[in-house]
C-alpha cells in the first residue's frame, strides 16, 4: 500500500508489509505520546474530526494523536447534524467538509457510509467506525498491542497462540483482527463462544486458509490453556433467547484472577477493546485482575495513540521529518504508575 | 467602514468599497486555505465560536479559518447552555463570554440575538446567523463566489445577470444577497418563484430604486435563460396550502442537466446556499448535474473560508502581516478532483 | 502544598500559603489574559475537559486559560458517554483517558466521582465541580476577586467584612468559600438567608473556630450594613413549602440601587458566583445595578481565567517559564469598557 494520500476504510487493504511499516512507525512515536519530547510536525494542519455518532475514546485518541504531531483539530459529534436531517447527501456533505481540513476521521452509524463519504472527499479519510462494518485502527492497534507485549517476552507474531472470547458473531474487532491475524504464519487460535455466538464460517475458513490451526469450544477453561494472550470480549444479555441462557453463559466466560490463575500461563496477557461492563453481573474481565500485570487492556488503549499517530504521519507523508521539528518537553510529566 | 475592532452584524454595514476590500483580502487568503503556505499570524488569539443552534458547516468552516489563521478556537455547540435557561439574560451571557476570547462568533435562533449580544459584548462579534434576520457572511461568500466565477469569463459585478430561484419569500440569503447586489450597478435580475413564495416588496423595491432590472416569474425556462448565473434555493413543502401544491411547484422548479442544457447559456454558473435536498422527490438541484463544470455549489462552500478568513484578518487588523508571518507547507497536500 | 503533579480536587487542601501562592502566580498572569503580550509555555501540552455534565462557561474559562498558556484542548461535553452507560467504571475511563492528556479538568454530576477517577489518573486532575461537592476553583477565583477589589482600597484579607446573601444551605460556593476564609483572621462574616436555607451549622462552627465574629439573619437590610463584599447567591422557588413562601422571601432578598444606596457603604462590592437569574421575579442582583462600578461579577469572571491558568502553570510546573516563552502580541485588542 501506498499511504500518502490514501483513505484508510478497511483492514483489508492492508499487506503483511504495510503493518509492519506501520508499526515501525508508531514504535517511532513513543518518545512523543510518552511526553519525552514534543513534535510540531504538522503545525498549521487541520484534521476534521466528524463523528456522527458519540464515541468518546475513539474521538479523543484521534484527537490527542494529531495535536501531540502539532496539528489543529475541528470537530462534529454528531448530536447537530442538521444538514443530513435536511436531505443532504453523503456526496454532499463529504464535498463540503473536505473543504474544510487537510485530513478527515469519519464514524458513522451506517455500514459502508464511510466508503461512500470517503469516495467524494477531496482528502484522506480513515474510518474511525462504520455500524457493524469496519473500524480499522481498533484492529491495528490490537494487533500493535499483541506485538508489543510478545516483544518483551522475546516473542513474535508468528507462531502466536491467543484465545478470542466473548461474542464472537456480532464483534467487530474480532473480526477485523482474525483478518490481520491470517496476514501472519503459524498461528493457533482459540475461539471460546457459545455456540450461539459463534465466530461466522467464514472468518475461520480464512484463518484456516492462512495455515493457522483453530480450535472451537464452549468452554473458557479449555480455550485460555497454552496460550499468549487472551482476547476477551463483551457478552450482551439481548443476544441471548432468554435472560437465563444469558446468565449461564455470563457466569461460565468471566475471566477473574482465580481462573487466571488456575488455566493460563504464568504470562499470558489479557486484552479487550473496551469499554468492558464492570457491573455486578457483567464482568467478562472481574476487576479483581486490576493489579495483574498481565492485564494490558489499558497499554492497549495507550497504543491507539501511537498507532493513530502513525496513520496520520504516513497518510499525510511527514514520518521521516517527525523528528527534526522536535524539542524536548518543558512541563511537569512524571506519571502515576 | 472600519474594519479593525467592528461587530460584523448586518449586510447593511457594508459599502461597496467595503465588499470590494474585504474580496482583495479573501484573493489574498488563497494560498493558506489551498495549503501552498500556512500562516501563523493569529498565533495565541482565540475564536469564541458560541452556537446556541446548530450549524455543523458555519461553525466549522469559521473555525477552520480561525485556525488556518494560526489562532485557537473555544466553541459551544448549544445543547448544553444551562446558564440560559436559569435566566441568564443575553447582557449577562456576553459580559462573561467575551472575557474568553479575542473575537466570537455567534449563531442564535432569535432575531436581533446577536446585536443585543454585540452590544454587551467586549470583543468584536460576528453574526454567525440570528434566526430569520440575517447571516452576513453567507452573503459576502456568495456574492465573492459570483465575483470568481465571473472572473474566469472576463466578467465583472457590474453588468451581472442573475437568476434568482425558490422560496424567495422566506430565504434569508436571497434577501442579503439582493441588499449586496443593490451596491452594483447595471444587474438584470430574475426572480423565479412561485407566486405564494415571491421576493418581498421591499427587496424587490430596493433592486430597483438601484437601477436594477427586475423581473418577476413563476415559470423557471424564462427565469433562467440569458443569465451569467442561477441562484437556486429550496422549496419546502411546508410552506404551501397543501402537499399537492408543493408538488406542483416542486416538479416545475427542478434544475437538472436537460432543462439546464435546453434553456442555460452553455457557461450559466449554478449556485445554491447548501445543503441542497437530494432526496427523491426534493431536488432542487438534481444530482445529475454533478459533473457539469458549472455547478459552483462547493467551490462556493470553499469560498466561505476565505471570506471568514478574510473578516478575520481585517477585524484584528493583521492583513498586512499574514505573508510575514508565513513558511510552505511541508505534509501531502494534493487534493482530488 | 506541593503544586507540582498534583490533583486538586478540594478547597480542603489549600494552607494560606498556598492560596498566596497561587494569587502572585495568578496576578502574573495579567498581561497574557489582558492581551498584552501571548506566552506559548505549554506550546505542545493537551488539557483533557472532561464535562459529563454541562457548564459553559467554567469548561471555557478552564479552556481559554489552557490557550493562553499555548496549549491545545480536547473536550467531552457530556451528551455522549456512551462507554459510562454501557457499564464502564470510573476507574476505567480514568485509566483510559489519562493517556491522552497531560491534565484533566473533569465535571461531573455526582458527588465524590472526580476524587474517584483521579485516584486512577496518571495525569493531574482539577475537580472543575462534583455534583453538591466541591468546585475549588470557584471559590479560589470568588477569594482572588475578593482579594483584588480589596486590593484598591488599599485593604487586606485579613479584616474582612462580608455578607453572603440567599440559599446559604445549599449553595456550594458559598461552603467552599467559608472553608477559604477560615485561613485569614479577623474577619466578620453576616449569613443572610430564610431561616429554612441558613448555613450549615459544621460550615458556621469553622468560621468561628478560626476566630471569626459571625452574624446570623433573615433582615437583608441588616446583614448588608458595614461591609466590604456583598455575595449575592440565587435562592431557588423549589427549595420553599409554597411558591408564596418563595415569593416573601425573593422580594426580602433582592439586591438592586435603591436597597444599595440606602444600606451599603459607598464602595461596598458586589459580587456573585453567576449565573444571575435576571428574569422578571427572580432578579436577586437586579439589572439596575448593571452601571455601579462596584458591580464585580463580570471582573468575577474574568479573574477565572487567571486563576485557572495560575493553577496550570504550578501543576505542570512552569511558572518560572511564563515570561521567557512570551512575545507582545500582535492584533487588534482594544476593549470595550
Amino acid at each position: 500500500m501506498q499511504f500518502a494520500g490514501s483513505h484508510i476504510l478497511s483492514i483489508s487493504q492492508f499487506e503483511r508489509a504495510d503493518v509492519e511499516q506501520l508499526f515501525t512507525v508508531a514504535d517511532a512515536m513513543r518518545p512523543y505520546a510518552h511526553r519525552e519530547r514534543i513534535t510540531r510536525v504538522l503545525n498549521g494542519a487541520i484534521l476534521g474530526s466528524m463523528f456522527f455518532e458519540p464515541s468518546t475514546r475513539t474521538r479523543i485518541s484521534f484527537g490527542s494523536a494529531f495535536n501531540l504531531l502539532g496539528g489543529e483539530v475541528r470537530e462534529t459529534t454528531g448530536f447537530e447534524h442538521s444538514a443530513i436531517a435536511k436531505g443532504e447527501s453523503l456526496y454532499d456533505t463529504a464535498r463540503v467538509l473536505s473543504g474544510y481540513s487537510d485530513i478527515i476521521v469519519m464514524r458513522h452509524p451506517d455500514d459502508g457510509s464511510v466508503s461512500e463519504f470517503a469516495a467524494a472527499s477531496r482528502v484522506p479519510v480513515i474510518n474511525g467506525g462504520d455500524g457493524a462494518n469496519e473500524h480499522p485502527s481498533q484492529a491495528l492497534l490490537d494487533l500493535y498491542t499483541i506485538r508489543s507485549e510478545l516483544a518483551g517476552r522475546q516473542r513474535a507474531l508468528d507462531g502466536l497462540r491467543i484465545a478470542m472470547v466473548g461474542d464472537l458473531r456480532f464483534g467487530r474487532t474480532v473480526h477485523s483482527l482474525s483478518k490481520l491475524l491470517s496476514l501472519f504464519q503459524g498461528l493457533r487460535i482459540s475461539l471460546v463462544s457459545p455456540e450461539a455466538l459463534s465466530m461466522p464460517e467464514a472468518v475461520v475458513e480464512t484463518l484456516r486458509e492462512a495455515g493457522h490451526e483453530v480450535l472451537e469450544t464452549d468452554v473458557l477453561e479449555t480455550g485460555i490453556a497454552d496460550v499468549d494472550i487472551v482476547y476477551s470480549t463483551r457478552i450482551q444479555e439481548e443476544r441471548f433467547a432468554s435472560p437465563e441462557e444469558a446468565d449461564l453463559y455470563r457466569g461460565r466466560f468471566r475471566l477473574n484472577q482465580s481462573v487466571y490463575t488456575a488455566n493460563c500461563e504464568p504470562n499470558t496477557v489479557i486484552m479487550h477493546p473496551l469499554p468492558r461492563d464492570s457491573r455486578e453481573g457483567a464482568r467478562e474481565l472481574d476487576i479483581d485482575l486490576n493489579d495483574n500485570p498481565n492485564l494490558a487492556i489499558f497499554r492497549q488503549s495507550d497504543n491507539g495513540v501511537l498507532v493513530r499517530m502513525a496513520l496520520f504521519v504516513l497518510i499525510l507523508d511527514v514520518a521521516d521529518q517527525v523528528d527534526q521539528h522536535s524539542v524536548p518537553v518543558n512541563w511537569y510529566t512524571e506519571r502515576r504508575f
